[in-house]
């Protein structure tokens, strides 16, 4: 056990030092390393591709739920979709050595703001191999080394994943040492990653619920906590109804197991009787269960379960959604606030004053007016890639992409200046 | 001990409920609230310098370092300041509700990035009480609610101060519960507060390197790590050593109490010789000790300590300076990266390509070519107040003033669109 933590360690280690010599490198030679990534997980898609069915074949003998089998899964189309990724980063601009501000003081100095990497950055995911490729790439393009603790049932993936990569680096200027991926799979090398002050300089958890509590409680890194979404619509009194139930379909249906999707909606009680049965009857299209309060039930009749306090605020990540009727905007935004985890909330009307009083008074890191929650995502927001979304205030909030995997430096001229 | 810790967790409870209110409060609400902070500041001027007293008492009891009364003491011209520093806030520009960027995507979406507050910040600080009113005061303009968590030894002098400013705002349209003073002065209400996810959004601790390091392993809510400062000067071949000389004495001497101080002086061994004697010079005048390696006790003689390695590295926070003559610009800046803080270092040269390569390589807050690294501070650089130094790469890094403390959110305007 000392041995492996140790590992771990020296990769953190490893990746600090290549990352001062990263920090320099210039654009070209960062594409040009993505190139050569591109090429070689394309050239290795066989040893990739044997590497998965070792894990699968582990995974079905282990009674891995088959959700939970396709999440791991690789195919030709899906090693093809990363390298596309990996191509499309080349194309987005480079946020390293932007100069956000540069200004003359009265004695002279002269004093910028100037964009830099992170450094070295640490990410601790589960099952989804395309993470592994995702997560390096952007870093990469954002001058960053990183460390990546991938899920054990996907282990033999991962390592010929970044084998692939490392192999590529190798024919570049830029060392293979900026990435790594922990090769102790044991719990103690997650809490020995938590604990590397002044070697990470951010750690982003990707993940269930569960993992990334447990690294925003423990962590002595700075982190950044990502993905819980209790995302809320709200269905004004001056809501178009038939949009309203587009939206609600939408957010809920189009993909119930991602963070940006719909857990709850609240209807203003002027509308409830008009506007619960227009949604209900595109919720049924997708057989979603759905559980309300007295209004709703009283409305829609017994196909709504009743809803007990503790389905307003968690994620079903599931076709099923939790229903109130509320009194006006002010207890929707109650509501929300009481039950919101801040990650995308939603109102649908046509009322000037409402949809501004909800923009500015819902405390979430995205909030729409007539449009799905669904949206939240980086390339949707045209940041290209997107290494997670935060939930968070500190850093970054809603989705990051490359300029959030970046911090800055004060630059200062001077000629001889003293206080 | 229950009750006391559930105090102040009533505190941060109270201090997010307000700070919704806050987050919407206009400009002009903001800066009426800290004219009336000014005003309640002067006029309760007695009761503030009477409680002032009642700490130097005790503080001198209890056989405080005179040193330190110096910090705890008020007197008029000090109360002046902090009112001037209330007062020069609002002349600067409110930063919430700037949009940072709006654009319309391709399916019509309007997605724009606005700068909101950050919600609750916790700030855990010793003795100085100028802090009190100088970050609630901060935190006000920039939306935020803030819970305070002063030093004991300043109880009586923080309670004032906090009381004058409440009762101000008991005159306005924002709430008095913006603001909280930690009354629980166990080391239980830190862990406390370090515990509040959920309802803290950011801790700052603002004081000694152990309770920022205390702050940084313990915390569960996001910290911004500030303050320690080991800060080099490195004198290049081709430096003008007059110039060095000035700056260095700048570094050193002019407030070696505080993080922006230089700690450390490399000299490159071709002007070691000419530049040694001239820098030691001007040290003299303020009874400097210096540590150095062999190199330098060659030139300077018995004067200089002999250098330990631990000299390397350490805040001095007094009139000491460690020395060491190096090779070249590589070897400076493998010392820096070894014994460096992050916070500010100095390069005095006329070599443009050196210059420029120390700007580029050093990984600090602040980088400087021919300036005392003593400009690191919030109004030197432009930013108005402050309320601390970031050494930490996310979220903030050095210098920190109202922008510091907002995030920001993406507010969409949609028209029905669906993904």
């Amino acid at each position: 056990m000392t041995i492996k933590a140790k590992t771990v360690i020296e990769q953190a280690k490893s990746a600090k030092q290549a990352a001062s010599s990263l920090a320099c490198a210039g654009t070209d030679a960062k594409n040009k390393a993505l190139a050569e990534i591109a090429k070689a997980l394309n050239a290795q898609r066989k040893d990739i591709l044997n590497a998965n069915a070792l894990d699968l074949k582990e995974a079905t003998e282990s009674g891995m739920a088959s959700a939970m089998q396709d999440r791991l899964i690789l195919t030709d189309e899906r090693i093809d979709s990363m390298i596309q990724g990996v191509k499309e980063l080349i194309a987005l601009d480079d946020p390293i050595g932007e100069f956000i501000s540069m200004s003359t003081r009265p004695n002279g100095l002269q004093v910028g703001k100037k964009r830099v990497p992170l450094g070295v950055v640490a990410i601790i995911y589960e099952s989804r191999p395309n993470v592994t490729v995702d997560s390096a790439a952007l870093c990469l393009k954002a001058g960053n080394a990183v460390v990546l603790r991938g899920g054990k049932e996907a282990f033999n993936t991962n390592m010929a994943l970044m084998s692939a990569m490392r192999s590529a680096l190798e024919k570049t200027d830029i060392s293979a040492d900026v990435m790594h991926l922990v090769q102790d799979i044991s719990r103690e090398s997650v809490t020995t990653l938590m604990g590397l002050t002044g070697i990470i300089d951010v750690l982003i958890p990707r993940g269930g619920a569960g993992l990334i509590r447990s690294v925003v409680e423990n962590a002595k890194v700075p982190v950044i906590e990502t993905g819980t979404g209790v995302c809320h619509i709200y269905v004004d009194k001056a809501a178009d109804l038939e949009m309203a139930a587009q939206i609600v379909e939408n957010a809920k249906c189009s993909r119930p197991s991602v963070c940006n999707a719909a857990e709850t909606l609240l209807v203003h009680q002027d509308v409830a009787k008009a506007s619960l049965p227009l949604i209900k009857a595109q919720l049924d299209k997708h057989n979603t269960e759905l559980r309300g309060d007295k209004q709703t039930q009283a409305i829609l009749g017994d196909c709504v379960v009743a809803a007990t306090n503790e389905d307003y605020g968690i994620e079903f990540l599931d076709y099923v959604l939790a229903i109130r009727v509320v009194a006006d905007l002010d207890e929707a935004l109650a509501h929300i606030r009481t039950h919101g985890s801040g990650h995308s909330e939603c109102i649908v009307t046509e009322d000037y004053t409402s949809a501004q009083r909800f923009l500015n008074e819902v405390d979430a890191a995205a909030v729409y007016v007539n449009a799905s929650t669904r949206f939240t995502d980086g390339g949707m927001f045209g940041l290209g890639a997107e290494i997670g979304i935060s939930t968070q205030k500190m850093h970054a909030r809603g989705p990051m992409g490359l300029r959030e995997l970046t911090c800055t430096k004060f630059v200062i001229y001077g000629s001889g200046q003293i206080r």
